[in-house]
């Protein structure tokens, strides 16, 4: 059911229900069960239904497991109506870069690449809301500085939301984070020797 | 990360990989944390760009909370590309009784309205995916029957997937499902006194 609005108390910060009420989110969606990226990119629905510029970078190897989102997201991004969606892979080479280096190269130095390009748009404001998919992955395999990162996201101006989305978020990653949600797995199909299928998996 | 397609056992069950692959899955997103319907919505989006036919019941009182979702996957259904999107919601009177019930009328009988409707989709295969949206609050309070409802979903007819999403679900349902992921709520803004907010919430 939708929350009533009833918060449980009442926070002594200074700030009206108004400013509260805008204060951008970091998002965090953790754990080993599904619906961590799912989630994230439902959000996207929301947010580009706002009319929001949103952003997304996929942190991950592999381009197929997201193509569905991908070609979804492009449909509404190119629509007359509602936001814009700029979509960043690492694994095909990120977008900003293409032509300019190894999309097959150093999987750590594209990792660093895609935080650094997030940094700058964070200083810039270029998006209302950041999906940043799997990046817990380059975060929990020390491709990237927790504290850089959490410092930054903390710090980032203006009214901006950021979802972060992967495993073994960092505890740092964690107590920064305004909403946390873990996902987990109570039964999956794999368990009884089901494969991934189109339409569900990706 | 992506799953690697390494399941942890083989089943013994006489079916091939493929069979298995394609078997029709029954999803359930429960627990106390967001992302329930968020994640499902998400799958809608996999099972558009497939060109699925995709059917969404709302079963909520308010049809505020989903406007968003509602108005991309609008877009999404009406596109050249993708499969199609019926969105049916009970706070509005259910589309296919539209006019000729009272919209404000008894909530239980019209979640049993959409349950009807839905059992008929399932005999007819109309969609290749359904999103039960917070179906779990009328099974709850007693105003569908759950051994009905399992029932029917367990023998559904071909190659429908269905995804069930709220809180307290039963756990006849549970039994059933081939896929059960449970949203946790770790931290949350309205802990703190922070209300809802747009693009976020709905």
């Amino acid at each position: 059911m939708p929350p009533q609005g009833q918060p449980e108390q009442v926070p002594d910060d200074g700030l009206s229900t108004r400013q509260r009420r805008d204060r951008p989110l970091l998002i965090v969606h953790t754990g080993d069960g599904k619906g961590k990226s799912t989630a994230a990119f439902g959000l996207a629905l929301r947010g580009w239904a706002q009319g929001w510029p949103v952003g997304v970078f996929q942190f991950v190897k592999s381009a197929k497991w997201r193509i569905g989102e991908e070609q979804a997201l492009g449909v509404l991004g190119a629509a007359e109506q509602g936001g814009t969606v700029a979509w960043h892979k690492m694994g095909s080479g990120w977008s900003w870069l293409q032509g300019r280096v190894d999309p097959h190269g150093d999987p750590a130095a594209a990792a660093a690449e895609g935080w650094a390009q997030i940094r700058r748009d964070l200083a810039a404001e270029t998006y209302r809301l950041y999906v940043l998919d799997e990046m817990t992955y380059p975060l929990d395999w020390g491709w990237l500085d927790v504290d850089e990162v959490v410092t930054t996201l903390r710090e980032r101006p203006g009214r901006q939301h950021v979802v972060v989305t992967g495993r073994r978020a960092p505890a740092a990653l964690l107590d920064a984070a305004d909403l946390v949600t873990e996902m987990t797995k109570v039964r999956h199909p794999m368990d009884t020797g089901q494969k991934g299928q189109r339409g569900i998996e990706w």
